[in-house]
C-alpha cells in the first residue's frame, strides 16, 4: 500500500537523529533552490502551523505545567500526536504552497514517524503507513538523510541542550534504534533518498548537499 | 473487525448530542454503582488525564490564543486528536481501573468519534474502528444513549453557553447527523446500548437510566 505513494517533484526532507546537522543543511537547500528562481517555503515538523507548533509543545514537553509528577506519554499518544500535528501541516502549508508550485523544503517529515515511533518506540511500521496514507498522500522527491554517529550528534548539541527535551533525553539505544530505522529506509528507496555522511566538516556536508540536490533537479529536468 | 471488540463488564459510557443530559445522568449512574458497594472512577473524554484534558483545550479551542484569525482544525487533526487524547486516558486512567476491578463511567467515549468525527465530519468509520482497536481494545458493557432533538438539546444549554466552544459552534445539520451516527450505532449493538428518552423531566430520565444500569448489572449476575 505504502510503496504506492507517489513521490511529490517539489517537496523536499531532511532527516536524521540529534544534531546530525538537518538544520543547517536546510539553509543550503533553500540558497539553493532560490538561486534558481524557485519559491522556496522552509517549514518543519513537528509543527509548521500554529496549532501543530501547540501540539509540538504538548510533545517535547517534559512534563505538564503545574504537574509535580511528569504524566508518562505513551507511545500511541506519541504518534497520534504527531499524526495530527502532520495532518494539519500538510493541509495548511505543505500542499497549499506546492499547488501554487512553490518549493517546500522540510526540516523532519514523515520519516521522522517511521523512525522514532515506528523503530525507536516499536509501533507497527503497518499503522504508520496507514496513517501517511490518509494524511499525508504523498512522499518527498527527494530525502537527504544526514546520518552521523549517535554519541557525535549528541556532542555536537551538548553544548546548546542544558534542558534536552522529552525526546532528546532518551537513551542512546534508543537513538540507535533510530538510527537503524533511517537507514533501512534510505536502502529501500534509493530513488528517494540522498544519504548523506554528516560526520564530514560542514563544508563538505554542505557540498554533498548541494550535489544532491542540483543532480535530483536535473534528473527532472530530463525525465 | 472492529465487531470482535470484547464489552468490558464494569466500563459504562454515556453519549449523546448536546445539552442532552450525560453529566446529570452520569451522578445517577455513580450512585447507584457505588450503593452497590463499587468502587466508581467518573471521567470524561475528550480529556480524563492532565495531558488530555491540554489536548481537549486544543480541540475546543476557537483559535490559537494570539492568534487573529482562527486557523481551521481539519476534520483528520480533530480525528487524531481525539484519539491521542483517548489513547493516553485509556492507558493512563481506564485500563488501570478496570483491572483493579473498579467500574469506570466515562461522560463521553469512542462512540462520540464515530458520530461527530464519522457521521458528523464524514469521516472513513473504518479509520476510526482501527484507531478504536489499536488504541482502546474494547468497547464499554453497557452505553446509556440519552437521545434528543438537537434544538432541545440547544435551549437546555442556551443559559450556560454565552461562550460555545469550536465544537458547540457548529450549524443544526451537523448535530443532527450526529444524532442519527449515534442511533445507528444503538440499532447495530443493541445488547450493549440503552436508548434513553432524553426528552423526559429529569426524574424521568433518571429512573429509566437507573433501571438501565441494574438490568444490566443483574444481567451479568445471571451470565
Ligand atoms: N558537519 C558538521 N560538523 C560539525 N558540527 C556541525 C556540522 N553541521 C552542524 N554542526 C553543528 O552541530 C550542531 C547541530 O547542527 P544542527 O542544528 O544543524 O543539527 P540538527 O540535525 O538540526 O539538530 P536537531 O536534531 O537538534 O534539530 C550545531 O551547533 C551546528 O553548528
Ligand atoms: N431531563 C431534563 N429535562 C430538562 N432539563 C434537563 C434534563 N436533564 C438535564 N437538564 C438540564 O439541561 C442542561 C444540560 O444537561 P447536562 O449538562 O447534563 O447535559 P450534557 O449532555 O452533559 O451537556 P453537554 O453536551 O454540554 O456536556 C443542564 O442545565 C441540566 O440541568
Ligand atoms: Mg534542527
Ligand atoms: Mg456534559
Amino acid at each position: 500500500m505504502s510503496a504506492a505513494l507517489p513521490m511529490h517533484p517539489r517537496l523536499v526532507s531532511l532527516e536524521g537523529g540529534e544534531g546530525a546537522g538537518k538544520s543547517t543543511a536546510l539553509a543550503a537547500v533553500r540558497e539553493l533552490l532560490a538561486a534558481r528562481g524557485h519559491e522556496v517555503v522552509q517549514t518543519r515538523e513537528p509543527g509548521g502551523t500554529p496549532l501543530a507548533e501547540r501540539i509540538r509543545e504538548l510533545l517535547l514537553a517534559r512534563s505538564a505545567p503545574g504537574q509535580d509528577v511528569a504524566e508518562p506519554l505513551h507511545p500511541q499518544t506519541e504518534l497520534l500526536l504527531m499524526f495530527a500535528a502532520r495532518a494539519q501541516h500538510v493541509a495548511e502549508v505543505v500542499r497549499p504552497a506546492l499547488e501554487r508550485g512553490a518549493f517546500v523544503v522540510s526540516d523532519r517529515f514523515t520519516d521522522s514517524s517511521y523512525a522514532y515511533q515506528g523503530a525507536g518506540r516499536g509501533l507497527d511500521p503497518r499503522w504508520i503507513a496507514d496513517l501517511e496514507q490518509r494524511t499525508v498522500g504523498m512522499r518527498p522527491g527527494l530525502t537527504l538523510l544526514l546520518d552521523l554517529d549517535v554519541r557525535q550528534g549528541r556532542a555536537r548539541t551538548s553544548g546548546r541542550d542544558l534542558f534536552p527535551d522529552r525526546i532528546e533525553s532518551e537513551q542512546d539505544e534508543f537513538f540507535e534504534r533510530v538510527r537503524r530505522g533511517f537507514r533501512q529506509r534510505a536502502q529501500a528507496e534509493p530513488e528517494r533518498f540522498a544519504l548523506i555522511d554528516a560526520a564530514q566538516p560542514p563544508q563538505a556536508v554542505g557540498h554533498d548537499v548541494a550535489a544532491a540536490v542540483a543532480a535530483w533537479l536535473d534528473r527532472q529536468v530530463q525525465a
